[in-house]
């Protein structure tokens, strides 16, 4: 049994009212809606490497769960931790790892309130709970109408490079591409876009392709996405040309916490003079279609077959 | 460095203002204060035994984490959960854990509201946190005045001379202590007189001695206890007899989520009315002081030495 089905068979029944969070990656706290928060727990050896810095694993632990409620476009404000940590680490290793969380919040501007600490003899596992307060609506992933444009911001991609790089099954040297998979920092100034533009979102967590279906899945709808309009770093198309097993890799694997979102086609224009204004790349990579499939199309307009589904967290036997 | 030390000097400084957590068990989530939270981890091998039913754990791992709400007079509303699971649960192992589940939020008339499920190749590690609405005030530990009467509710000592039998440590047959240390409910029904009397309170996890140690230095202030009036369970008192070794143990051992509160004496009767009215056993233990020392005192009113000092669920070093 995987995750979702754990979910959805045995989670699911019992969630209350009010709750999006077992489908749409949020709780809202109450009828007045004030709050939502997102929750995310990593692992070892499953979402980090073991020799990955104090700091490094603080940024990326509380970028993950911050992605979810950027990208509904809720303001951070509070976040709480659940820390399972080992008898390996010492005061040094502590005292790095705080600052590491120092420079998350400032960078989204929250404050800690709350947690639990304990140790554990084997694998550190990280949860971290970020509180945000609510303008206007929640962006959820149902929202999606049929003939929308699909947007992503900046480049898919980095973030699985620079993981290769760190598991040196691919021998590049990218200072850029392991920071973007070590120390990922979401977009913080989109949240007047979402608000204005944007039909459906969520984070591209688990992969483009999959993150695409899900929202797909929950806006009853499908996509037509151009391969070639997918945005990637200039360091990412290279490896592309000399390592075109990426090709498809970079599009199925997760940890990229971009923004993928959809509106209405007349908001094209405006999407584009918020990207340039605001010096962020947002590229339109397809349209929401009535069938429900995904469709993935090369520089022929042929149909490419994608086999992979994006990453698996959990596999239950 | 333990827990407390790693808390003090490397979370407080990062906490807003606004919580209370660090250092009361409990976070508030804005001014308002409309929603306040508390979040607990349990980790395999050190919290709960590998054998332990999923049943139990789930009732466990809820009742941990809404222990401390009660304790400050929240009413429980919501709860999130991170769920770190190995493979080797299987799909039977799922379902009577989320029957668990179902159990608790009926008990504690609460509902699912997120989380995240994650696998890990080594021990289970289980977060749970509790949303609570706030009904006038939070009692929180640093409230009690000198003179106040020290008062627990229900027995102390049950889990732990509980978890003493599953670990084959006592031979003793009792289906009531085990299912006291397995699946611990706490008392949901103290809110109204919490909120009426408690000048300080706190649930008691870490042991009678160590929670009673945490409301005195919060309220700056010391306790005079006496061991004979500290409240135990007929079975508890039978083993006592036969191993004194566990006087001393039950005091400063885990797991009771009783809650340890102060009153000031006049509300002596009314605490005792209540006690009947609703027939919650709640038992006078102690005075509050102004010497900051945790005196307990033996029938011949000699002072006793307290060497342990409480379970201390963290420790780096």
């Amino acid at each position: 049994m995987d995750e979702f089905s754990f979910i959805r068979n045995y989670l699911a029944p019992l969630a209350g009212s009010g709750s999006f969070s077992l489908g749409d990656d949020i709780a809202l706290l109450d009828n007045k809606h004030d709050y939502g928060f997102s929750t995310d727990t990593m692992v070892e050896n499953v979402h980090f490497l073991p020799n990955i810095k104090p700091k490094s694993l603080a940024l990326r632990l509380i970028s993950t769960a911050t992605s979810d409620l950027i990208a509904k476009a809720l303001t951070p404000k509070f976040y709480s931790l659940n820390l399972t940590l080992g008898k390996k680490y010492d005061k040094a290793w502590l005292a790095e790892f705080a600052s590491g969380l120092k420079e998350a919040q400032q960078y989204y501007n929250m404050s800690l309130l709350g947690g639990d600490t304990t140790a554990n003899a084997n694998d550190i596992v990280l949860s971290a709970t970020v509180f945000g307060v609510i303008k206007e609506k929640v962006i959820l992933r149902s929202g999606a109408f049929i003939g929308d444009d699909i947007w992503v911001t900046r480049n898919i991609g980095d973030s699985f490079l620079g993981l290769e790089i760190a598991k040196k099954n691919l021998i590049v040297k990218s200072d850029y591409l392991l920071k973007k998979y070590l120390e990922p920092l979401c977009l913080n100034n989109l949240q007047d876009l979402l608000l204005k533009h944007a039909t459906a979102a969520l984070d591209i967590s688990d992969g483009l392709i999959q993150d695409l279906k899900h929202l797909c899945n929950s806006s009853n709808c499908g996509a037509n996405i151009e391969y070639n309009a997918i945005p990637l770093s200039k360091i990412a198309k290279e490896i592309l040309n000399n390592y075109p097993k990426y090709k498809e890799k970079i599009i199925n694997s997760g940890d990229d916490y971009e923004v993928l979102f959809t509106a209405n086609h007349a908001a094209k224009e405006d999407i584009l003079l918020f990207s340039k204004k605001n010096q962020i790349k947002i590229t339109h990579i397809g349209k929401i279609i009535k069938d429900k499939d995904i469709n993935l199309f090369d520089e022929n307009n042929s149909l490419i077959n994608i086999t992979n589904t994006g990453f698996k967290h959990f596999a239950l036997s």
